[in-house]
């Protein structure tokens, strides 16, 4: 039995994103996990790091927001959106993202929800990150609509890759950084033109992923030993 | 003269970052140009892409977010933050964003405005991108702060290109996808940590980078030129 927590945000409840994220928990859940599941819209999470979140800050005068969530952190007193959240990445072993893919990223409701809840101290710090990173061990899938085409991309196509390109930033960015082990993505590409028939057919494929999570090949990561203490590469001899 | 639009999101008012974006005004107003400024945390920006800032849908009974922001247009009913923006973005000719760089992107306040203001039917739509975008001949430069050092970027860094890899998003897939020619990015490498004598070297810096906008190299972007009907990339000869 795994533990899954499972993020998603799309405007539209009956959009083929949101059917994707209950096929992700009703998948999980048949299957004996124990599953979490945060719709940041039905939630009304708020994405925005504000100094207003601290109650008692550490430094009343000048906010340095990393400092104070680990203050709150160690004083109990993280707003309670944000250790409702960290509570589900910790206890979890397994993470889920559903999202649209707006302006080739995730939507800014997902991107706060990690400004705010990727918590320094718990999730990464100092050289806790990739593979000494706080979620070492747990994986991560991201399943994503969009409205391009995959000829759009990779290494001719007009946008150039999409996971390791465009994505970069979310899949070792973030995902990554905090020790993750990060699947390959699932993209239901063009999404808003294709018929009944392809749906149904995207949306099975993905509930095959969900429940195969733990077959499938992650993304490479860097390695933290190749790296010194202050994380310069290491020199490594010519080959003769 | 210039029509400069500068957008600013740091949540302490004093940080390296707000000084940077108060100087970028400073700079181009001083130079005569028609500066305006948005700071997102004092205009209390809603970064969230939602149903309820329609007042009138086209549809009522199924949200497509782009279609509902081609209708409010049309119909001269954006939400009035929204319209400001897009006027602000219509209106200038040079674009110039600063931020502090979370999870090697934009904060989600940034991101959102991305979401709600980057308005199809005026920056892009259909075959209207990049090099055919709505701001084609405009220019955008980004200015970041950020925590990590420049050694940790590049080729053999540990998180690998910055400009060209974590933020490829960003600079192609946003900001050059709807037609601007985007100026390499500045970064304020290391600045929590860096002396204030480092800080001011790096203020000046950027202040010679925003007066030199117009003879700064851009970067390469795809030509639509180079693709088919259906963004297909069109098939060249192979080399004899």
């Amino acid at each position: 039995m795994a533990n899954v927590h499972i993020v998603h945000a799309h405007p539209e409840s009956r959009s083929f994103c949101a059917a994707m994220a209950r096929e992700a928990t009703r998948v999980r859940t048949l299957r004996g996990d124990d599953v979490s599941f945060s719709d940041h819209y039905a939630l009304d999470f708020d994405p925005v790091v504000r100094a207003s979140e601290f109650v008692d800050r550490s430094d009343n005068d000048y906010l340095v927001y990393p400092l104070e969530q680990r203050h709150a952190r160690e004083h109990h007193a993280l707003a309670p959106d944000v250790q409702r959240e960290l509570d589900a990445l910790l206890i979890s072993d397994t993470l889920i993202l559903v999202f649209p893919l707006y302006w080739f990223s995730v939507p800014a409701l997902i991107k706060g929800w990690f400004d705010r809840c990727f918590m320094p101290g718990a999730l990464y710090g100092g050289k806790r990150l990739y593979d000494r990173g706080g979620m070492t061990g747990k994986r991560a899938a991201v399943g994503i609509t969009l409205g391009g085409r995959e000829h759009m991309f990779g290494p001719q196509g007009i946008h150039g890759d999409l996971a390791g390109g465009m994505l970069r930033h979310l899949l070792q960015g973030t995902l990554g950084y905090v020790g993750y082990q990060v699947i390959e993505p699932f993209f239901a590409w063009h999404v808003p033109y294709c018929s009944d028939a392809e749906r149904a057919r995207m949306l099975a494929q993905w509930c095959v992923l969900v429940e195969t999570l733990n077959e499938q090949p992650h993304i490479p990561m860097p390695r933290l030993g190749d790296y010194d203490e202050v994380l310069r590469p290491l020199s490594r001899p010519l080959m003769p």
